[in-house]
């Protein structure tokens, strides 16, 4: 074989999907999804960035690739053609002791400030949004979007009425619960089981609250009864931030059909994760997780590690792989999930919410730098524009106008 | 007369205070005064200036001067040798309903808002101090010194326990009322006189809160009542952050003799205000106070005027002056109060605290950067550097330090 014939096929060999191998890209789909996205308004809806706002060695202004703290700075997203999404006042979940609650409300209002910091420190580069029409006009001015997302209303048991205080400082996406069940709400994952049986007394008053105000109530990390207790008492459709399909794979984070068929039906939208463990089983060993918690102890805890600290953190679980093999998920398996759910509800029904700096990223997908590779996908699966444009950024914003023209609607 | 002896003449006439003339400095004694303030660390320890940040055109790096509603800014600050002081929280007393208690408590969480994003906006030209060793490693940086006060602790009326969450965020030094009465403390200018006799028990509990975290309490605007349970109560000095000697003008807002010689006994701090309402009486008819309510009325509450609306308030202030003329403050008016308090309770129990951009300025001294005119004056009164150094700074951070070294020996 001469040479000229051998590169001719090592290019098509690395150009095109093999069988049994991740979905592969060539250079002119992924530039044409690259341009395409630069056209659209393309939101993340939870983007968990601002927990890196506050360690000491982390800069918006430079990329961090590689990183296991940090899938998201100003230059990947200008790479993946991302406008913007959703930044999370993310809150854990204390023991939920009178203390604990004073603690995750203080949290709650520390998160929602360094928020501000950013925008304050760079306003040529990022702008607050607090309507849909924003993103477009924020776009339009060569900036990124930001919308102010709350995950875990922990900051709001000791006090419900700081939801007025989070409104005006442009909250307008929440989530009542996290991990663990908590005072609003029973979680999708609290080994304990249901404590409510969905929403708690105080959970649904603080819904309500929220969409008075025009917030709209994402139901991810809640359970099924919550769900359909949200479906039941909404006004307006709801939204999953950051979700998979349970028929691709059965984990309690992820939606089933039916619910899927429901959640479509009241106008909502479904935006898709790439947070690992619940795209794929792992097949993790007892083994293999004790060694993952002892090397995150190793850096203390998620809150104060440095952005240097997810670099060792990257090359250390790389190690832990030869001693202790799991299976990662991989960009396929995030399209698993996207497809099934495009499949069942329609593209009007499905957006994108990897969890970026919260855990979100596949082998194939590491940042958003690489998110025109969904586009890609979108294209190659013949998706039109239009489509994908809703799936970038208008399903949400439709459910938000929605929320928000009910909210203006009711009396005051 | 020769030409000469005529400039000499001249030179000596506007370098030497004349009899009924204000007091005018030399250039050689006011160089020597700025280059004096250079080396030392200089504090004001009350700056409204956070009421301009949220000013649609405010710019912290642009000089305004002439302007009625700002007087602080980074080049005027360079310009008068200021390094920064205490940055005031400043909230204004609601109806105290319920409904009013939520609107202040978010008004004071958005105050604090913008503190931080100035830090966060120019972390080249101001940082963040909390403890009293700050100042001088801030200075030594290049940069401008923010400490943040709390003036009006209405905020916190709703929910005491927020004190923690201010605390977290920097607040170092306190005071409990302002304008009117509250529920914590009597005003020192209510129109109806005193409501508690002094501090509520809610007030007594918020400033013995306040003192556990280290935080410096303010007597400023509180009732002669208040000052002396304060005195009564608290285990570490007190300080008035922006106040006047009531024997050079009998106006509540001042303190009296008596008074301030137990404020020095117990180790506490005057700082001398430039408010000129309290340093003089203006012999206001009542045709001019209502020409002066419907002006600021014309351009709106205080809160939204824009900073160019402060340049159009000087001229139309200036315009009334002609219509209804007034007794106007001056350089002189001040130091008359800074030269009593001196004298009676002596250079290691006086400060700054002009109140600028809250009503501070006066003839003479419109802005911060004439400030070298007090330094002149301090030496032209034979006053020695080290004495200086403590009324510029030194004195409210051993305030500070006394408050912060009384909290770290209590049992947590």
């Amino acid at each position: 074989m001469k040479h000229h014939a051998l590169w001719v096929s090592l290019s098509l060999l690395l150009a095109l999907p093999l069988p049994g191998r991740a979905v592969e890209f060539t250079a002119a789909e992924l530039a044409r999804a690259s341009a395409l996205q630069k056209t659209l308004v393309t939101l993340d809806s939870h983007l968990d960035t601002p927990a890196n706002f506050a360690r000491a060695d982390f800069d918006m202004m430079v990329a961090h690739p590689g990183n296991k703290l940090s899938q998201v700075d100003y230059p990947r997203m200008v790479q993946g053609a991302l406008d913007g999404g959703f930044w999370a006042v993310y809150t854990g979940q204390g023991d939920r002791s009178a203390r604990a609650h004073l603690e995750d409300r203080d949290a709650g209002l520390q998160r929602l400030s360094v928020i501000h910091q950013l925008l304050a420190a760079h306003p040529d580069k990022f702008e607050e949004a607090t309507t849909p029409a924003d993103a477009a006009r924020i776009k339009a001015r060569g900036k990124r979007i930001v919308y102010i997302s709350m995950e875990n209303a922990s900051p709001l048991v000791h006090d419900p009425s700081l939801l007025s205080f989070y409104y005006r400082q442009g909250l307008r996406l929440m989530s009542a619960v996290h991990f663990l069940n908590s005072e609003f709400a029973d979680s999708a994952t609290d080994p304990k089981g249901p404590e409510w049986h969905g929403l708690s007394p105080a959970g649904k008053q603080l819904v309500q609250a929220a969409q008075r105000l025009g917030i709209v109530i994402d139901q991810s990390h809640a359970s099924d009864e919550v769900f359909d207790q949200l479906i039941a008492l909404s006004p307006v459709p709801i939204l999953l931030s950051h979700s998979g399909a349970r028929a691709v794979h059965d984990h309690p984070r992820n939606i089933d059909d039916a619910r899927l068929k429901v959640l479509a039906a009241h106008g909502g939208v479904i935006q898709v994760n790439s947070y690992g463990s619940y795209l794929i089983g792992s097949g993790a060993s007892a083994e293999r997780k004790a060694a993952e918690k002892a090397l995150f102890a190793k850096y203390g805890d998620w809150e104060h590690m440095n952005v240097a600290d997810g670099t060792r953190i990257a090359a250390d679980l790389k190690a832990l792989d030869a001693k202790y093999p799991v299976k990662h998920a991989t960009l396929d398996d995030f399209l698993a999930h996207l497809d099934h759910v495009l499949k069942l509800i329609g593209p009007e029904h499905v957006g994108i919410g990897m969890d970026w700096d919260g855990g979100g990223g596949v082998e194939g997908m590491e940042d958003v730098s690489d998110l025109p590779r969904i586009t890609a996908w979108l294209l190659r699966k013949g998706y039109t524009k239009e489509q994908i444009a809703g799936i970038w950024g208008g399903n949400v914003l439709r459910v938000m106008q929605q929320a928000q023209d009910w909210a203006a609607s009711q009396p005051k």
